[in-house]
Order: structure tokens, then C-alpha cells, then sequence
């Protein structure tokens, strides 16, 4: 996979851009005004999830869509504030006992920036291949962990109180002493909020198709939920003066844009953050190319994830310097962008061209909407990633992956997203080491009559008493050694009348110099027993390593293509 | 392999002990005496090497070996001091900055302690197998830039001047300083000394060789050079008054065993000494399997890694509660052991009563021994361990092996022992999941005439243009699942015939939750695209595990025993 330098591998757009027809600005139209709708509400409400002012959201979106069209190779990937980013900013920024709120705010730039040069630096570096050390039901574990805390910190909106906490035991605690100060109204509100949201996309939704709406037009009305809430219940807000009955209102959302500026670098910030930020990349890329690979796959189009570091990386810089917080590829908005019909990643920056519209003329507007109202559209857009089915699947498909999944999910719900997705990664490595450290290992023998060898446990097969025969079904590699040695010379200990050790390789993949070491051991130890070490039907590729080795030298005995000739050479005369 | 519990499990010698008879007593005493010549020295200078008073070496031998007699289940190994853990407690204890010395002592007990407590948890917890995580060729280099370390910092006792630190850097930078305050008289003294032990080993050992004396008592004379010297050193600095030109000695050892006592526990220092607790507690136990598995193999016998790790953790607790430091079986001492045909357990006690006596009877001699004595020992013990051949050997066969131990052996003498080894650990694991994450994955075609499938870029084979068949030789886990999802779109998108993709399996040892569900995506991604998976001679572990899965209910294809056959049922007209 190694690749030549060109510039159009870094800029993407170069490439597609030169083919761009009308037809596709015609669909990336179509899917970004879908989005916009979609990303409106949600990125306010995303940015009050990581404890930062509404308006920021706006910001974070406007730069993530329009630097990633420029260097991202997935055309469907709507690259804004999601909502496992927006927690991981909150826990991050919240373990820092700052100060003031400029300072809160300060910081979250400075996350964002750390997290896209490091995005970035692994990109150039050609290191993607790192996020595939995250197992897929750890992230999912992880993600349904996420979405409840999510959800509860959203319940303070939600019934008008206050609460604090980035984990559940502390949210349940705070919640449980306010709860009797909840608002009705504002709960009323909201309740009332997620009702129309829902019925939006199914009621709504089903009423227009049956009516024979074209089906663009039908999920993009569906889709209107939460900007027709927005509406409604700012207009209720207004007229009402609702805020002078305790529902609490979004406040002054400044117009336009902040200028841009570096964000703050101190060397003390950058310590403290310099783990978060590369937590929140490495989440924040594998939920991207997790949903871009898929949606890639549908149309045959291939995502380069070396570059797609470089995109997301440069997205979240971008976004530091525009005043906005951490921004990945959200997986329900690509779904909806990929959907609607995008066809390049111009879809992104027509989407983003609309938030600036919404950015420089209709904040004021937003004065009168009550904060209940995003705590809705937030409940509604997280209640699907709560799946807990990856506990039951990984309870009956294998217990190790169960244990990952459940350290993942319980430790990221009591102690919280860092500890929780840190532990889950490193439980899923050392349970993988685990698995392969007691390979599979079988003493065959020959199926009378054939030229197949079986295992003596499981099938009644001829043996012989000078020779043993052992396959070992998994590669060589220093986590498994000692169990291959402690192995093969318990095998040998009691059998006296021992001449030939067979080690047959068919499902040896690899041999690293840990095992090579212990293969030399093992001769070595076999051979002051008398007794001869003999390898039969070693791969092509390990066999061209072996070759040159001292083992390969001093092995007392010989190297068989064939198992069935190596038994035949060997056997004894009875 | 698991085990019924049993008293004599955890107490092996309750086993061998109802077994002993008068032969063993025989062969254990001489291989005791041996020993004991080689380690009454050694354990005052590994005392030193760790920074402590000289005498705290003898208690840790003696408790060491007494109670690994009661627990351990090997019959060669020697529990005691050893170079590597002196080192790592000198560094551990460093990096403390403890006011007084009296607070370092109590410090190295602690340690002593939590890494007794951490071993003896393993072995109760039954995983032994966790050490199976540390690459041998790292631990090689880890040993190798570890002897360096202790090499250079014997020097200030060699030239009878001050030095400091626990690196590489460190230890040159004052040296440098200091280099020129060198007592010659001590240089002199050391040189000598260094002459002598080696003439023992080379010369003397020929020379009664060559006169036909018992093996075992050449051995035994040609391992008494430590003792001679420290006799011929101690005498002349008697006789001269050597101190009054410069010659620093040991001083006063007291006479005796200190009182037991429970370490010192309180919350600050446990927690910063938890971690290099662990590491030193992995090593030594890494280290002393290696050697007591190496030796019983030797000997047809074997010992229990779990009741290993109980051994070594409880002589670790009793050497705590005797005024010891950390301790392990050590590789040369062990062999020694081995050699002069210890038979039991027992030699190891009958070696800690004549170092009782030593410690009861002949401290006041070691008033009278310079420093430069104990610094000489150490270098001759140390210069075996002093290995490059790793670093030739790993780039030979496999660059990805050279990073790990490069690694290990240049963070180990630049930054320190802890930083190097943790690396080394952290690299090993990061390279091999990097190495079965793009695992060699073949398109293959048939052998014509044959049922054989070979790598169509090697062979000449048929293949068919609505069908692709993958061999995948690789275990499938989370590692590599991206990987392999990837490479069946790439695979697939340049195919407008295909109708069918087979992979066929035979090397596939394991597929874990994430690969499943990485399946699950490639069959429905495929099906969008009208082509079937199928799969082919899946193993009947993974088949009986994936027998129960939505995976294998969904999947759009079937599941062949054979390849060939599945290419025969689904191969186009042409």
C-alpha cells in the first residue's frame, strides 16, 4: 500500500473538484440544506452538552465543514460537533478547575487544536493504522456509556434545575438532591418537545409518504423536527415571557463570527490537555472512518484513512482558530448527508455556508429560546446510540470480548469517559494477548489409510511410539513461548522410548525472534535428551527467514513439506 | 490445565520433603557450599549496588532462600539478590529523594514488601501468564543496558571516588567530574582483585583440571575467587592500615540478625512505590523462570509458574521482615546450583544457614574490606550479562523486533531502567498488533488439473471472473478487521462481473466479536452490491462458535467444507 507523493493526495478537492458537474451541485444542494436543518439546533445543543456557550457550536461547524471539503475523502462525512466529543470536552475541561468561563472557553480551543495537530501528525506520519487497535464492541460500549451520561446531564434542562457531574454516580447524586425544585413548565415543555420531534419522523413522516411526496422532500420535512420546535417553542417563550415563569432562556447568541486567532498554548494547559486531546483524536477518528468506511462501501468508493487524519486534524485546528470545540464525523448526520444524496464533499461546505447565513442574521432570534428545547433535540438525537445488545452478543459469542465491553461500559458510567475508554482499550489488547498466549495445540495422528493427520483426542488415529507429533494452531510469538515450551517438554517428560519431536506449522502465520529464540531453546534441550526436533509444512514466508538463522543450522533434525513424509521417514519399526 | 487444590500445591515441600533421603542431603550440601562461596560475597555487593548497608544483603539471602525452600518448586533455583533488582531498587529508591538514611532503608523494605504482596497475588489469582506479555529479546536488552548501568556505577568504587545517578548520562556526567580526584592505591586494589577472580575461573580451573580433581571440586575452588580476594584484600588492608591512604572500607556490619518487623506502610510511600513495585516484582519473576525452566527441562522435570509466583512472592515477604531488600533466582548463581547437583529445594536452606553463620560468626572480618573488593566482584558477575549479539541478531531476522529491543536498550541506559523497560513492554505489544494487523491476505486461483489454490501473483492458476477467492493468513481480530474490510472493497471495486467472494480460512485461528461484526458489515455491504460471501474450510472451533450467530443466519452465501468444492459449485460458465 505504499503510495507516491502527490499534491491531489493531500487536497482531495483537487481531484474531485475538476470534475465537479452541475448534477452535483444540484444533490450536494438537495443533502445540505437536509443537514442544515438537522445541524442547526444540534450543534447549540452539542456545545451547551460540553459546557461551553451555544454559539460555539455554530462556529465549530462552519470551519469543521468547510476544511474537511477541502481535505477529506469521504463524500458523505458531515464532519461537526458530535455528541461523545462534546463529553469527552466537558470531562476534560471539567477535571481543570478553571477559573472563569473565558478561561473554560480558552481551553476548549486549545483541546481542539492539540487534538488536530495530533490527528494530524499521525496522518502525515502515515499511522492510521493505530485506530484499529480499538476494538469495535469496546467503541460501542463506550458510545452507549457516553449517550446515558449524555442523557442525564441533559435531565437538569430538562426539569429546570441544576445539577453538575461527569459520570453517573455523581449526576444521579446531584440530581437527586434538586429534583425537588424541578419547573413544571419547563418540563412540560420539554416533554412536548420530544413529542413533536418524534412524531415528526414517524407520524409526519408516514402521513407524507402516503400522500406521494417525493421522498427528498419527505425526509427532509421529517427531519424538521427539531428547528419546527425551535419555532414553536421560542415563539411561545416570547410572547409568553416565559422566562419570568422560570424557564430558562438561551440568552444573547452574539452575531457573526469571532475573529480568528491562535488558541492559548501555555505550557501548563497543553500538559494537562495533552492526554484528552489524544483520547478525543483517536474517538473522535475512529467514529468518523467507522461511519465513512461504511457509507464509502455502499457506492464502491473507496476513504483513505492516512488522509482522512489529515482532514478531520486540520478540521479541528481550523476549528480552534475560529472559536469553535472538537469536531468528528457524526455517524446519524452522515447517514442523513449520504441519504439525501451528497455527492462530494461540497455538500459540507453548502452546509456550512447556511450555518453562517443562520450565524450573521438570525441569533438574535435565538434570545428567546429556552434551553429545554436543545435538552430535547439532544435526548432524541442520542436515545439511538444507547445499545446495550453488545453485551448480550458478546456474552454468547465470547466471553473475553464480554469482559472489555463490560469494564468499557461500567467504569465509563461510575469513574467516567477517559478512564472508562482507556481501560476498555487496554483490556481488549491484553485479552487478545491472553487468547493467543495458550494457542490451540493438538498431538496428531495419522487417519489409517489417508495422508491426513487428526487430533489423537478427537479421532481414533494412528501414533508411534518414537515419534510425536504436535500441531500448534496459532502463530509464534513471545506472548505464547513459554506456553509452547512448558508444553513440549511436558509432552516429552513421560514418554521414554521418544526419538522425534514434529512440530507441524500449516497455521503458523508468523515467528518473531522471541519464539525463534525458543525453538533454539527447545532443540537444544530436546538434543541432551536425545531426542531430534524435526519442523514439517512451514509457510513460504517464514520459511525465507528461517533460512538464515543460527536455528535453521543447529536443528538436530530435518524440514518437511510434508507432515505425511516426515512420519513416514521417521516412524519406528513397529 | 486446571488443577484440584491440594496442600502440597501451594507447600512443595510437603512433596519432595516426604521423599528426601540421605543421597539428597549429600548432593544438596555440596551444591550449597558452592553456592554459598559464590553468594556471601555477591549478596554484600548487590546490597551495595541498591545503595543499602552491605549486611541487608546477607538477610536477604538468608530469608530469601529459606522460605523459597518451603514454596518454590524448583530444584536449581537460588533466591536471592541479583544484579538487575538491586539496580531497579537503587532506581526506585532514588527517584524518592527520602531525607535520611534510616528512611531508605525503610523504603527498600517496602518495596520488598508490595512486590512479595503483588507476586504472591498473581500466584493466587493463578496469572503466572501475564509474564508471558514481556518479550525475551526485550528483557535481553533490558539486562544487557541494565549491567551497564551497574557497570558504571561500580567505577567510583573501582577509582575510590564519588559519583551519582541511575543512567547512562547521569553516571558519566559525574564521573567526568570527578575522574580526577582516582585513588590509585584503589584502582590498584581493584585491578587485582578483577585479575585474581578471573584467573580463578580460567587458569587455576585448567590447571586442577589437568591434575584429574573431582569435577565438583574444581568447581567449587574455581568459584572461590570472590572469597580469596576479599580474604587477601581484607588482610592487606589490615596489615597496612590501608584506609589511611585512601582505600575505603566496608566498615562496621553488625553482628547478627535484626529483629523481624513488619515494614513500613504508610499511604505516601506505598503509592509511589506501587508501580516500580510491579515492574520489579514481573522482572524478577521473568527472570527467575527463565532460568528455573530452562534448568528443570534440563533434568526432565517441571515446575508450576502459578506456585512459582507464591515462592517468590513469599520469600519477597519474609526478606521484608528480615531486613532484606527485593529478591529473584538469579541466572549464574542458579546454574551453579545446578551444576554442583542440587537435587531439592534444600540446598537452597542448607546455603542460608551457612550464611546465618557467616552473619553470626565473621562480620567483624568484613570491618577490615575495602569497597573496591565488592565492586570488583560485581564487575566479573556482571560482564556476561553485557549481550549486544540481540541487537545483531533482531535486525537480521526481523526489523520489527530491532525497534523493541533498540528501544528497551537506548531508553534503559538514557532515561533509566523503569522508562526503559515499560517502553520495551508497551513497544513489543504495539508492533506485533501491528504486525497481525495487515495480515498477508493472498488471492488465489487453482492449480489446473488440481483441487490446489496457490496465490495467483506467485502461480499460474485459473481463476474466474464471476468469483474471487481470499485466503486470509491471519487469526481475524479487532486488529485487523478494518484492515480486512478495506481490502475486500478495494478487492471488489474494480470487479463489475463479480458475483461471488469466498474466503477461505484455513489459517484463521480465532475470529473475535469485532471481526464477526466486521463480517456481519461485509455480508450486508456486499449483498447491497449483489455479490455473495461464502466461506471455506473454517476450523471447527471457530465453526462450532460461529454456528449460533445472526452472522451465520444472515449470511447471503454458504459455508464449504471444502474449497474446492465452492469454487466447483459457483464458478460462471466460462
Amino acid at each position: 500500500m505504499s503510495k507516491k507523493f502527490s499534491l491531489a493526495g493531500y487536497f482531495p478537492i483537487l481531484d474531485w473538484g475538476r470534475r465537479y458537474q452541475r448534477v452535483n451541485l444540484v444533490d450536494d444542494s438537495i443533502a445540505a440544506v437536509i443537514v442544515a436543518i438537522m445541524l442547526v439546533p444540534q450543534s447549540l445543543a452539542y456545545a451547551l452538552v460540553a459546557g461551553l456557550p451555544a454559539e460555539m457550536g455554530l462556529y465549530a461547524s462552519i470551519f469543521g465543514l468547510t476544511v474537511y471539503a477541502v481535505f477529506g475523502t469521504s463524500t458523505s462525512l458531515s464532519v461537526a460537533p458530535v455528541a461523545v466529543l462534546s463529553l469527552m470536552t466537558a470531562a476534560a475541561l471539567g477535571s481543570l478547575a478553571l477559573p472563569s468561563s473565558a478561561d473554560y472557553i480558552a481551553a476548549a480551543l486549545t483541546l481542539s487544536f492539540l487534538s488536530g495537530v495530533f490527528l494530524l501528525l499521525l496522518g502525515l506520519l502515515r499511522l492510521g493504522f493505530m485506530a484499529n487497535f480499538i476494538s469495535h464492541p469496546v467503541v460501542s460500549a463506550f458510545i452507549t456509556a457516553s449517550a446515558i451520561i449524555i442523557g442525564l446531564s441533559q435531565l437538569k434542562h430538562l426539569l429546570g434545575i441544576e445539577t453538575a457531574g461527569t459520570n453517573v454516580v455523581e449526576l444521579l447524586t446531584s440530581l437527586s438532591a434538586s429534583i425537588g425544585d424541578t419547573n413544571f413548565l419547563t418540563l412540560g415543555l420539554g416533554l412536548g418537545s420530544i413529542g413533536i420531534i418524534v412524531w415528526c419522523r414517524t407520524g409526519l413522516k408516514k402521513l407524507l409518504v402516503g400522500l406521494g411526496l417525493e421522498p427528498r422532500l419527505v425526509s427532509a420535512i421529517a427531519r424538521s423536527g427539531p428547528v419546527l420546535v425551535v419555532i414553536i417553542v421560542a415563539t411561545l417563550a416570547y410572547q409568553f415571557r416565559l422566562d419570568q415563569q422560570g424557564v430558562q432562556l438561551l440568552g444573547v447568541v452574539p452575531k457573526g463570527l469571532p475573529g480568528l486567532a491562535l488558541p492559548k498554548l501555555s505550557l501548563d494547559l497543553v500538559n494537562s490537555l495533552l492526554g484528552s486531546a489524544a483520547l478525543l483524536a483517536i474517538i473522535g477518528f475512529v467514529e468518523s472512518i467507522s461511519v465513512g468506511q461504511t457509507l464509502a462501501a455502499r457506492r464502491r468508493e473507496r476513504i483513505d484513512l492516512d488522509q482522512e487524519l489529515v482532514g478531520l486534524g486540520a478540521a479541528n485546528i481550523a476549528t480552534s482558530f475560529g472559536g469553535g470545540f472538537p469536531v468528528a464525523g457524526g455517524f446519524s448526520r452522515s447517514v442523513v448527508n449520504f441519504e439525501a444524496g451528497a455527492s462530494t464533499p461540497a455538500a459540507g461546505f453548502i452546509t456550512a455556508v447556511m450555518l453562517l447565513v443562520v450565524a450573521l442574521f438570525l441569533t438574535p432570534v435565538l434570545f428567546w429560546l429556552p434551553k429545554v428545547c436543545l435538552a430535547a433535540i439532544i435526548l432524541v438525537a442520542i436515545y439511538p446510540l444507547v445499545d446495550f445488545s453488545v453485551l448480550g452478543k458478546s456474552w454468547n459469542y465470547s466471553k473475553a470480548d464480554f469482559i472489555a465491553v463490560f469494564l468499557t461500559l461500567a467504569l465509563t458510567l461510575i469513574i467516567g469517559v477517559e478512564t472508562g475508554i482507556a481501560t476498555g482499550v487496554a483490556a481488549s489488547i491484553l485479552i487478545h494477548l491472553y487468547k493467543t498466549s495458550q494457542p490451540h495445540v493438538a498431538v496428531v495422528g495419522r487417519v489409517a489409510g489417508t495422508e491426513h493427520f487428526r487430533n489423537i483426542d478427537r479421532h481414533k488415529v494412528e501414533t508411534f511410539d518414537n515419534l510425536l507429533s504436535v500441531r500448534i494452531d496459532e502463530s509464534l510469538y513471545f506472548a505464547n513461548t513459554r506456553y509452547l515450551e512448558e508444553l513440549i517438554f511436558g509432552l516429552v517428560a513421560d514418554k521414554p522410548a521418544l526419538e522425534h519431536v514434529i512440530l507441524m506449522c500449516t497455521a503458523v502465520n508468523q515467528i518473531d525472534l522471541s519464539a525463534l529464540e525458543t525453538l533454539e531453546k527447545i532443540n537444544e534441550t530436546l538434543a541432551e535428551l536425545n531426542i531430534k526436533l524435526h519442523l514439517s509444512e512451514v509457510k513460504g514466508p517464514i520459511m525465507d527467514r528461517l533460512a538464515g538463522t543460527e536455528f535453521f543450522r543447529s536443528i538436530t533434525g530435518n524440514n518437511y513439506l510434508s507432515h505425511n513424509q516426515a512420519v513416514e521417514d521417521l516412524k519406528g519399526s513397529d
